[in-house]
């Protein structure tokens, strides 16, 4: 179905117009796209989408060749329905996946990782390590906003989150399912390799990742069930977390 | 010494002035620092700081405390000495280090690696690994922008760069040179891990590093001693060039 509508109150739109705030979406289960390129990748991780509003006659014909239904209208009113000031030409809804939560793999504790572009590479490396559990230790986190979504290249459409109410909550649940905590941090002892592969042979891994100025929090440290320091040369005291958990999950691999 | 000046067309901001073309500051063999986080961290690598140019009070009596000169001007007078619009409160003139060029550890070559936050993330994540010599095929390379200098956290102060006029000239100096060299391409055969032990504990290896988009050159496949792909699941094509480099640079290291 293709249908041009140029009025922002209109029923078509009303809930695009609810979805404007993240608690919205994820209470409705509902992620928002925000570009041509992010539709492409959805669609290629096989992600249904609902519909798509666009002011461009490319995304348009890209619609109605796929059999996407498509809402043509201007960008006046486009811009009104994204609560950014970024220009756009295209928004689509698409239905979160409901997966089961399996924990029989590794998992990922982003402990208040803030910049959304580090959050979206680790998602992506993770995703490359088949490691697809991220959870976080605080109850508001949203992870499909704009800038997470490119940084992941989508790949948090395939990933599965889990939002808890505190540091200990999440503690509680590692705990319960049978994880190992790891940690790293600066002035922790040096890496023992041969422990490592012990380690991912025998357990379930819990890797904590910490926040970008002051790493890991003191709570998973002193909880941790192996702490190490990555030994860096040049006086160097840390590495982009980015790249720091792309070089744990391939020491992590099993 | 310290002194305040509000005249653009000064002899004390001749040099500024002309430095604010990457070449001339190439060719003088200066470099310009953009921020006061970029002068600490430069102080801590023990780099000689000839003068700060600020309006930043802060920033004066840091000068004063760390003997460095200091001249104070009005923030119109400061950013026409800068060639950004970004509105910045100091900029500092620095020698760059004449190292000689020891060819004894791996190198790195960023073929053709666009943006200037992975290059300065590559640059980071290779000096904690004692990576410290970067190779450019194009004559026109320059490593000291300011998102370089903040992405790589001033490590590429402490680093070595040598730009080529070309892919061929590139490969002849790391043939010269007794290099090995090492490329990953996507559809490349799976990374044998005992091979790149071998490689490693016997030979100086010039690892490539692919542009963001289009991975290493076709060039440089071609003419690699050790090409392989990092086995990546859930069809996970490409990893963030930054990132794959740390997992690298992890897996070089002896």
């Amino acid at each position: 179905m293709i249908k041009t509508i140029n009025k922002l109150k209109c029923e078509e739109f009303k809930e695009l117009r609810f979805l404007k705030s993240n608690k919205n979406k994820f209470d409705q289960k509902k992620i928002v796209l925000f570009s041509f390129d992010q539709i492409k990748q959805a669609l290629e991780f096989k992600v249904d989408i609902n519909y798509i509003v666009t002011t461009s006659k490319d995304i348009l014909s890209f619609a109605k060749s796929n059999n996407i239904d498509c809402f043509e209208t201007q960008p006046g009113i486009l811009n009104k329905l994204h609560n950014s000031k970024t220009k756009i030409d295209v928004l689509a809804v698409c239905q979160r996946r409901e997966n089961s939560f399996l924990l029989n793999n590794n998992v990922i504790i982003l402990d208040n990782i803030i910049d959304h572009g580090n959050i979206g590479t680790i998602i992506r490396t993770g995703v490359a390590y088949n490691y697809n559990y991220f959870l976080y230790p605080k109850y508001d986190f949203y992870p499909y906003t704009n800038k997470i979504l490119n940084a992941s290249r989508c790949t948090n459409l395939i990933s599965n989150f889990k939002n808890f109410e505190s540091n200990l909550e999440l503690y509680k649940f590692l705990k319960d399912n049978g994880f190992l905590i790891v940690t790293t941090s600066p002035h922790g002892p040096k890496l023992n390799e041969e422990k490592l592969t012990y380690l991912k042979e025998n357990y379930k891994i819990a890797l904590i990742l910490g926040n970008e100025q002051n790493g890991v929090g003191e709570f998973f440290i002193k909880n941790s069930d192996y702490n190490f320091c990555l030994e860096l040369q040049n006086n160097i005291e840390s590495l982009n977390v980015g790249v720091f958990a792309g070089i744990l999950f391939d020491k992590l691999n099993k």
